[in-house]
């Protein structure tokens, strides 16, 4: 029987219930229909409370077992993973590439082509599910963690980037990254500030997997980034994903240009305010003859700052929520502001009290894509006036990224708000 | 001597340096530039401590009189406005209009074919300077208030709702609500939801002024809300704005689904998820075959309820300050969550507090477009355990909006829980 990363409580359930890895059953739990899947295998750092099931729709679930009223087996033939080889075939002519999983959907989606079960979590399970691979690099697989990445912090983009500068001068051609999609764009953001002027190329790649479609972007997503980042001959830190719906062209979007704008579609993730800075279409590589990205040395600068509030502006915005985060001991905010760049006038008396305990302020503007530009009308010359940083166009997540590191990384205000304002990762464009 | 609408402070500046409304000047102040541009009147509720600028660029700025270093007078020609009859040409054929102004830059703006320096606060002064109008309708303008959008409260929403009740049985056959911009869709949702059923079209219309082009789209965008309100036999709240740069196309969004995705461009509106509910070209009216309004009895509940905090949750995101906004009094929090509607573990905790205490916490997306998708991977089951309400693909801003709006008009939570879910004012789509 196989039982691969279950322990505890859920092996447990798994020997009572006579169910192994791989068997395509029947669950009843919280609601009235019942899930259909198979049972999938647990990561190392799993808990022991949950079973994983792939829907027949190709998502995987987690499901509590003490919630589990009852199971069906419909089908107790083991599906299974392809037959490996110990070794991953290596073709020494190939470029060598390192692999770092985060985890997030990538991680257990990477297995569409061959029905196999088995996370993508080592290099010869990886070339196993996406052959192409194989004929592009050689690949070197490593687990940093495993989490869903709403539930990363800024201790997470700090593990990632230590890693990643653990490489900088190894003999990779470039590194992949494999991240849920949910906060892709603020680690991205974070690696481009830390590791500034980094000498790889490195690419964030996760997975959508809209449910209406029954096959996962991963691959493609995957394949792509390894052909980027054995060809574009750049470096610094991309996110590579599906740039439109259909599977014939993925997006390398510079890393603080970035933005997640659908909850579900493949092409997903956008560059704000211009194109993405290479688009692979088959073995085509096009860069955007617009892109430049800064030739700066390798500085890192790993260290982050949580002491940073984001705050979106909207009518009948609370000034209270201001004054407490002022006395919670927080050293900035980064307003997401309406319009050019503006708050209510109800805002005017916390800034101030923010501005004269030092904090730094700065403005980014909701509407996403633009430059906040705040000597247009009053209300942004009063704000000026107040103290508050106009951010150009720099993303409302970018700009929370960067203070995160810019505090971290200032020795007082000043240098705080220099950093802020200077172009250090292409945070600013056009 | 013209002084029109200056008081106080403001009309002693302007009579002491031998100034008057029209005149081109130049303003040395806060910046080593000075400020080239034509004295444009105040507003009937302005303050008296600032003259206003019309500048070159076609903004209108508010400069500080005790900030005003210098003052050069370029011409003293006053540029006056058209000739105007002291009653517009009113033609009983044409349907009747109302025009209700709330401030913004289209108020200021109106006059950019003429070059006359009123704002269109009178009809007479309207049809002179868009002398389309008076072809398509005989207007009355009222003046309800004079505020940057961003400086709007739920209590402005309740203004403009009360107002437009007044007006619901009226033989006006539309009502353009003039407004600026920046929270133009709050007030839209706001007046959707309160005025859910509204008899009449009502078109919110405003002005976006790129400072790269020398012409306004104010007049474009209110002919064509005048053509939209007279042909498009349709009832309830729309925002009408540019559809592309160009001038050929106005857009006619439903007031639940648009958002201002652009800082500056004419078209920064957009329906999100979707297309405009109709397109105005010229003289055509093209509707949208998949909009399909409410069709509801029109039942006006004007309250709002301001114990509601829209929160977006980013990584490293405080629990705190949860902890701080259950503490104060709210009755409801709505998440701007990450990709299908997450936020991290650490959040649980504040949100399990928030639900004992009874509060409505709601589920939107951060992607902006897409759905609320909870029940795809643990996190989202984790907590929608914990009684947080998925809103499908409700749009942020609306999802506030609505809060603010079903937190006054329920009687209890399960009431407000009802109300939150139910599509009362297409507020989800698909």
């Amino acid at each position: 029987m196989s039982y691969m990363g279950y322990k505890g409580k859920g092996l447990e359930f798994l020997q009572k219930n006579k169910i192994e890895v791989g068997n395509q059953i029947k669950i009843y739990a919280d609601l009235p229909l019942p899930y259909s899947g198979i049972i999938m295998p647990r990561y190392e750092y799993s808990d022991d409370v949950h079973i994983v099931l792939k829907l027949d729709n190709g998502y995987n679930i987690g499901l509590e077992i003490d919630k589990i009223k009852k199971i069906e087996v419909e089908s107790s033939k083991v599906i299974k993973k392809e037959s490996i080889s110990p070794k991953p075939k290596t073709d020494p002519a190939l470029p060598r590439m390192l692999l770092i999983s985060t985890g997030g959907t990538i991680a257990s989606k990477i297995d569409y082509r061959t029905g196999a079960v088995t996370p993508a979590l080592t290099a010869s399970e990886l070339n196993a599910s996406v052959p192409e691979l194989s004929k592009i690099v050689n690949i070197d697989t490593e687990v940093l963690f495993s989490e869903y990445s709403e539930n990363l912090l800024p201790e997470h983009w700090m593990k990632i980037a230590e890693k990643l500068n653990s490489y900088a001068r190894s003999e990779y051609h470039g590194i992949i990254v494999a991240h849920g999609t949910d906060t892709m764009q603020y680690t991205a953001a974070a690696l481009a500030f830390s590791l500034s002027g980094f000498p790889k190329p490195v690419a964030l790649v996760g997975s959508q997997r809209s449910s209406d479609r029954p096959s996962s972007d991963a691959a493609l997503n995957l394949i792509a980034a390894a052909r980027f980042l054995v060809n574009a001959n750049t470096t610094g830190i991309f996110v590579v994903m599906h740039n439109t719906s259909s599977d014939d062209e993925i997006a390398c979007h510079w890393a603080t240009r970035v933005r997640k704008n659908h909850t579900s579609k493949r092409n997903a993730f956008q560059t704000v305010g211009g194109s993405p800075a290479f688009i692979v279409q088959d073995n085509r590589i096009e860069p955007n003859k617009l892109f430049n990205p800064p030739k700066v040395e390798y500085t890192p600068k790993i260290k982050f700052d949580n002491r940073v509030a984001l705050i979106k502006y909207y009518p009948g915005f609370d000034p209270k929520i201001i004054d407490y985060i002022i006395s919670s001991g927080y050293k900035a905010i980064i307003f997401e502001g309406t319009g050019l760049g503006h708050v209510g006038k109800t805002m005017h008396d916390p800034i101030k009290k923010a501005k004269k305990k030092g904090l730094f302020v700065g403005m980014t503007s909701q509407c996403i894509d633009g430059m906040v530009r705040m000597t247009v009308y009053d209300s942004g010359r009063d704000l000026l006036s107040l103290g508050v940083t106009p951010l150009g166009n720099m993303i409302p997540e970018t700009a929370l990224v960067k203070a995160t590191w810019a505090l971290a990384n200032s020795k007082d205000s000043d240098e705080m708000n220099k950093n802020m304002i200077e172009n250090i990762a292409l945070e600013f464009s056009d």
